[in-house]
């Protein structure tokens, strides 16, 4: 079967890009010396997850118990929930997981969250015991203690004394490095985060406190985070897909682009526009995460995605979009008519993909399988 | 149960809002002689378009086939799919509506769109008809022919002449409206839309072809367009509901927003932040529909809201989002807590519905109900 015979808007897959980045970042933890642990808030994909685990992965790092939930029941015995869990409700499905999850550690940053957690574990009863990485706030300003503060320290050895909480460290994720225009002030950024959370972790040490893990997190630093002396973890997500902004920002190359959404065009309302059937509920309202980026929604993928008319409109952007209506700037001379197909690539792959129901894999132009996004929407 | 029992982020309907909503605009079109045909895509929940239907409307309107499939399952019997349908996979899914939905209309903005679902309707035989509205593009430049152009005529004649297809009228998605910065500008763009319409509709009538519809379709517009001389019927959609967008439009009061996104404080990194567990996977991406409005992703509900600490931190916005975490803007002398509930108003509802499997329903502050969002993510 080829994709002619998937209706659209569709979120397609090509099988052999996923597995060449798979590997590649399997590869570059492996010659570097550190964990991955890679966020599967990207795929949602139990599927992917275990290709990841195969190519050496450690474990996966999710966002929501409902993720972790979906993981276990995959198999997966080793799993980090990189969020603060608050609340009676969250708790006692910690619980469950613990008792479940050989390897499952949460991420906080602030004792009454870790009071919280080891109460619930005590009472459980049974020697229920979870991992706690500290989050650190390495610049993104978005949660985490100080790096190297009293905080730090204090909170370290809270958890390291609350009964069922096992002290693994220190994580963040060091988005505003998405902020950084160029390559070399990429590589600054990635940089300075590191320092910070490797000094974070000697702070909790010279305070006689185990703190093993240094744990960064984002594929646009992961090339530079992975080499960095005293971090031993990197934790990238969207690296297994890549989108618009990972290809900006220097952390994939086109041929990386392992998912597209198709779409059909169902109007040319004028000559330097075609209406597409993906709009920001295929693609979302998402921009790109790159300094300055224009206002846009997506763009059609690539000449090598050989779908529709994609070859001919490489790279023209979905200017604007309503929820159901993508609106793609046909340059001068551009053609493309009513009922032909387009491959897009989105701005931002991870809530796009939480958009789909299901994923349309490829295999060499053939349509090989229809995986179930199992942790889609997962939002407690 | 009260909402304490549910875990957060969470989609909460106020019942009796909604009711208010559903019988105020079914009021104001039977004043002034419109029908009402809602937009569906708003709320995709059989359990809200029978309240709408049971009040008045003719029908519904939805952008979707997939949508349409939900609410013919759910005994909706005039139903307008707002979409050209392109392509063999979706007429052949037409023509399966077409035999078991009583009144079925679609609506598009080009001859060959046109031919395509009569050839369609025609192999199957058995004198199936669907009714067809013309896109007219007053003024959103999304879709649609020109107002009163000879490309109207000409796709009016063509629909007329084609077997399986009934000329109802023109319609349009005024949505350019939404950039009115005032209440007399918005009221002059939707008088102007109104116009060009029914201008439209006289274009068309003086080639000779019954016309009878002119439908105009926004929330924000409806209250102008629904006493518009010659318009016929209107499509709001958001009404039901209500968000930010439409508060800041004058089309809804603060008591009139029926749906929150209900969310968890997890962390006060600092004294002027308070991160909550509902980011862009809950709250969507989407700006106000307003024009320059503050970047930010929703707000903190009007003090009505019996939600946690929403009333002493009523209006406050959330100032940044990534997808799992919105940070709400703390002033000076805000006082809210780790654990403490916040509800929030997404600046555009209708994706954010589309987020959720399922809404939690309250009555006077009990929990009466969950409904599973039925219409949900149907991208085809």
């Amino acid at each position: 079967m080829t994709l002619d015979a998937v209706d659209t808007p569709a979120l397609v897959l090509d099988l052999d890009v996923v597995r060449a980045n798979v590997a590649a970042m399997a590869a570059l933890a492996d010659e570097r010396g550190v964990a991955l642990r890679p966020h599967a808030k990207t795929h949602k994909l139990p599927q992917v997850a275990r290709m990841q685990l195969d190519a050496g992965a450690v474990g996966l790092t999710v966002a929501k118990l409902g993720e972790a939930e979906v993981f276990a029941d995959a198999g997966v015995d080793d799993l980090l929930i990189a969020y603060p869990l608050v609340g009676e409700l969250k708790l006692a499905r910690l619980v469950a997981l613990a008792r479940r999850v050989p390897r499952l550690a949460v991420a906080l940053d602030a004792i009454p969250v870790a009071e919280g957690i080891s109460a619930a574990l005590s009472a459980a009863g049974a020697g229920l015991e979870v991992g706690v990485r500290i989050e650190v706030d390495s610049g993104m300003r978005r949660l985490g203690v100080a790096p190297r503060s009293g905080e730090l320290v204090a909170l370290a050895r809270a958890v390291d004394a609350l009964p069922g909480l096992r002290l693994e460290g220190v994580m963040t994720h060091e988005g505003h490095a998405y902020q950084s225009s160029d390559e070399a002030s990429l590589a600054q950024a990635a940089a300075d985060a590191c320092e910070l959370m490797v000094a974070s972790a000697e702070t909790v040490r010279a305070a006689g406190i185990a703190c093993p893990v240094v744990s960064m997190g984002s594929t646009a630093t992961a090339r530079f985070a992975a080499g960095h002396p005293g971090v031993t973890e990197i934790r990238p997500g969207t690296y297994v897909f890549n989108d618009r902004s990972q290809v900006a920002h220097g952390s994939a190359r086109e041929r990386d682009l392992a998912a597209v959404v198709v779409a059909t065009v169902v109007s040319r309302p004028s000559a330097d526009v075609a209406c597409v059937d993906a709009g920001a509920k295929a693609l979302t309202s998402d921009r790109m995460i790159v300094r300055d980026a224009a206002p846009d929604y997506g763009a059609v993928a690539p000449a090598g995605w050989a779908v529709g008319a994609t070859a001919r409109a490489a790279g023209w952007p979905v200017a604007r979009a309503s929820e159901e209506h993508g609106l793609v700037a046909v340059p001068d001379g551009g053609e493309v008519a009513v009922g032909e197909r387009l491959a897009l690539v989105p701005n931002h792959i991870c809530p796009a993909v939480n958009l789909f129901d299901a994923v349309t894999v490829v295999e060499r132009g053939r349509v090989v399988d229809r995986w179930p996004v199992a942790a889609r929407g997962r939002m407690t």
